[in-house]
């Protein structure tokens, strides 16, 4: 293996070098494995009590006061997404990891089934079971939240997996540390040595993907990287689930009722696609407003007036943004409003362009996501253009629809064009935040994420990590204790067709 | 498109011409997949019970006795597999339209959940959602339960999809007039018309893989023909899922303990990987006997005693089982009891041959599928090399463990072996019946199928068909049913996290 032996650390604020982050030995990345291999039955066996112990103990440790101080300082010198956003996130990614050990321990997610037995067969019972050791590639803009101790790395534990994440080249430094404190909380906890191991570099994720020990893969980032693990993973002997969560452009669409209150959407618009610099997997990436409704101008006072510069995370998300912005402009968008960056470091002009709704048809470069603080403006002639348009859209993690209130005959029927081309519809809110709760759905048809019928964000994440296996005739000691007669977890479960609520 | 203008339909108790069936042509295809674009939404919007009252159709036109007559009658002339054989497959895919029609309208599987607003959002609700239309490929070898009508279709439509299933090359004839009551039935009940379309041809089934209007296939069949629609499916622009559903060595492991009732386990062995010529995916063709037991001889003796040649469904299966059997010897495998086929028609003889357990590594050509009345058995010298070869045994739909009984040790840990490398795993009882009951698991790891977190047959076959959508601060009348505050479908919801047993 051709190694990078270090990963460069940069302030985006400056571009000057923070440091540097080792790379992963081939030796290292095969221990990482292996020791996930090892300890696989180990995690799988516990009970999701134990399992919620231990991502409870790396929850308080993250949270421990010296530690968040420096793991956030150290964010904010490599990401430069601020201390005030960072805290919040830390927060929220520890709030994260007692969400799911919470999931996992309330147990729905094991689909645990009994049927009796009949003259044609013994009783037949399910249950879902750990797939083993997964690979989490981290996101870059939610270091915290989605990163090496994100929601994938949360939900695999919690659903019995051992994970092997890699460090992310945007901040190398804090996933390395990230990485120190999971591995020494976790053996605070008692969990297995394995449970959690980090590698780093470029090589060290292709093998993650190609190793014969891991049984699948999360992602969180662009379509091209999440892409390109998906299709190592697809010419592997045996294929294995890459569950990958892409950047996509999410709609808005402002009905003629919601356009009424123009300034309000515009400076709802302006906030939510500008916030952390625009690098949400969310943002909302296109307004489709009523023609006529003058958002191009509302939006565009709103950014001249309060539009606050920002850095990007790289260098690279730098050139592709000011790119992204140019071949908007070749593919027929026009600049209606533009605030440059902070002078030094990494950014991008927070960029509003306006394009004519009939560009916007399939494969059209306007529809392709530009990461940053850049959105689209489109004025749709009538309801018909409207339905055109949504009907060209590719498939996007979330929509939003602005309207005039619950009683919007617009927002109804622009909730079921939306619904089927996205994860998530929300109305008179806008999509950006993504709520760690039971009914989220983050997600999307293709190409939002590689796997539509799943979700990296809410209970659902933890299925997954998961694989049914039916038991037919099992005597009852040898089954898993999920399905064993006196149902020591407690679990909720179906027996006979009917759910039986757990104690 | 260049297409076979028909399909000719064989006898293979003589390899005759029955007859011809007519491919679609490109307009046809085209149309079928035009129509069920056009009905999806009724479809989907359809509640559960009425969906039901199409299945409960259909399975009543099935059974109708002078169209059973007709059918079992044309599917004996074109399989061979025996009007016996084939009345109970009738009733049991009219079994099968029924249950999925009583899961459909239980309606767990839209896993309703209700999340109460907070201060930093409004309430989040989330429900599945049906794909859209869905190209089935059914199999060969059960023309009724797993054919254009089999657990595909049955669960697609209880999920809420249009099915355009393709008909089978190996029975033309009956795939065609299956089409037929279908159309009437469904017709008869008030379903849309395109819920469900019939084409053939080769070219037919590979414009439904790349048609964009195709949102997911099934398939049940080899892994030649499943790999290659899936990956069809993969070069899409918008790659769609592929549920395949492939043949697979499925081992049975005879405990020392089991090994004391040779005799009883030696019949049973015979009787299952004989049953319908050895044409099951779940046919046990791998026993793993302890060294010494005389488990060759013993099954040697049964199969001499009581073999009832039988015919296999196409020219094409005689000739693979032919070289199947010859790979199988040139690989290492000995011939220890060879049963002729009969005289006339397409057939292959009952073969049972030893092979060194020291073989069954990965990558063998001995743990290659011959589909057929072939298997194999191999003596283990001690659990450890009995754990060895289980370790190496790629993924496959079922197991079996043979024991001495409930307190039998060494079934429990074979239990514990096999489950990780299967989708069902049963003990004393034969993998080959595939009961159709809320816990049934038909699929398994990579390559027993493309999806092996799916199921093909079980109450969770619906699940294949759906993608989840969240609902954010969407005014109640805009919300599908299932999330309606009024709960309209009285289904069983999470609501703020807990489960709410529907009325």
């Amino acid at each position: 293996m051709t190694t990078t032996v270090t990963t460069t650390s940069y302030d985006p604020r400056t571009g000057q070098v923070l440091g540097e982050a080792r790379s992963s030995t081939t030796a290292e990345v095969d221990q990482a494995l292996d020791l996930a291999t090892r300890c696989a039955a180990a995690v799988a066996d516990a009970s999701p009590a134990e399992r919620a112990v231990w991502l409870h103990t790396l929850a308080d440790h993250l949270e421990e006061p010296a530690t968040a101080h420096e793991l956030i300082a150290l964010a904010d010198r490599e990401t430069a997404l601020g201390r005030v956003r960072l805290t919040a996130e830390l927060a929220r990614a520890a709030g994260q990891l007692r969400f799911y050990a919470k999931v996992g321990d309330e147990g729905s997610w094991l689909g645990a089934t009994l049927d009796a037995s009949t003259a044609m067969r013994p009783a037949l019972a399910r249950v879902e079971q750990p797939l083993g050791p997964v690979a989490v590639f981290g996101a870059s803009n939610f270091p915290f939240a989605f990163g090496v101790l994100g929601n994938d790395t949360a939900s695999a534990i919690a659903a019995g997996c051992p994970v092997v994440a890699k460090a992310h080249p945007a901040h190398p430094l804090l996933s390395e540390r990230l990485g120190e404190v999971a591995v020494a909380a976790l053996d605070a906890a008692g969990a297995p040595l394995g449970a959690f191991s980090l590698v780093a570099g470029f090589d060290a994720g292709t093998a993650l993907v190609v190793s014969r020990h891991t049984a699948a893969v999360a992602f969180t980032g662009s379509q091209r990287g999440g892409l390109a693990l998906w299709r190592l993973a697809n010419e592997r002997d045996v294929v294995i689930p890459v569950f990958a969560e892409m950047g996509t452009v999410n709609p808005v669409v402002v009905t003629p009722g919601g356009a009424t209150r123009m300034s309000e959407v515009a400076a709802g618009f302006a906030a939510s696609f500008t916030m952390g610099t625009g690098q949400f997997c969310t943002k909302p990436g296109l307004l489709l407003v009523p023609a006529g409704s003058g958002a191009s101008a509302a939006v565009r006072a709103v950014l001249e007036r309060s539009a606050r510069p920002g850095w990007l995370l790289t260098g690279q998300m730098a050139a592709e943004a000011h790119d992204g912005i140019a071949r908007l402009v070749r593919a027929g968008g026009q600049v209606v409003a533009q605030v440059p960056g902070p002078e030094q470091g990494w950014s991008a002009p927070t960029t509003l362009l306006e394009v004519p709704a009939a560009g916007l048809t399939g494969g059209s470069q306007l529809l392709e996501e530009c990461f940053g603080p850049v959105a689209l403006v489109a004025e749709y002639a009538d309801a018909a253009e409207l339905a055109t348009v949504l009907g060209a859209l590719p498939g996007a993690l979330a929509a939003s629809v602005m309207s005039c209130g619950p009683d919007d005959p617009d927002a109804a029927a622009a909730v079921r064009a939306l619904a089927p081309r996205v994860g998530r519809v929300a109305v008179d809110d806008w999509p950006t935040g993504v709520a760690v709760d039971w009914a989220q759905q983050h997600g999307g048809p293709w190409p939002a994420t590689s796997a539509p019928a799943s979700t990296s964000v809410g209970a659902a994440a933890l299925c997954r990590f998961t694989r049914p296996v039916a038991y037919q005739g099992v005597p009852d000691h040898a089954l898993p204790p999920a399905l064993q007669a006196d149902n020591p977890w407690g679990l909720t479960r179906r027996v006979a067709g009917v759910l039986e609520v757990g104690p």
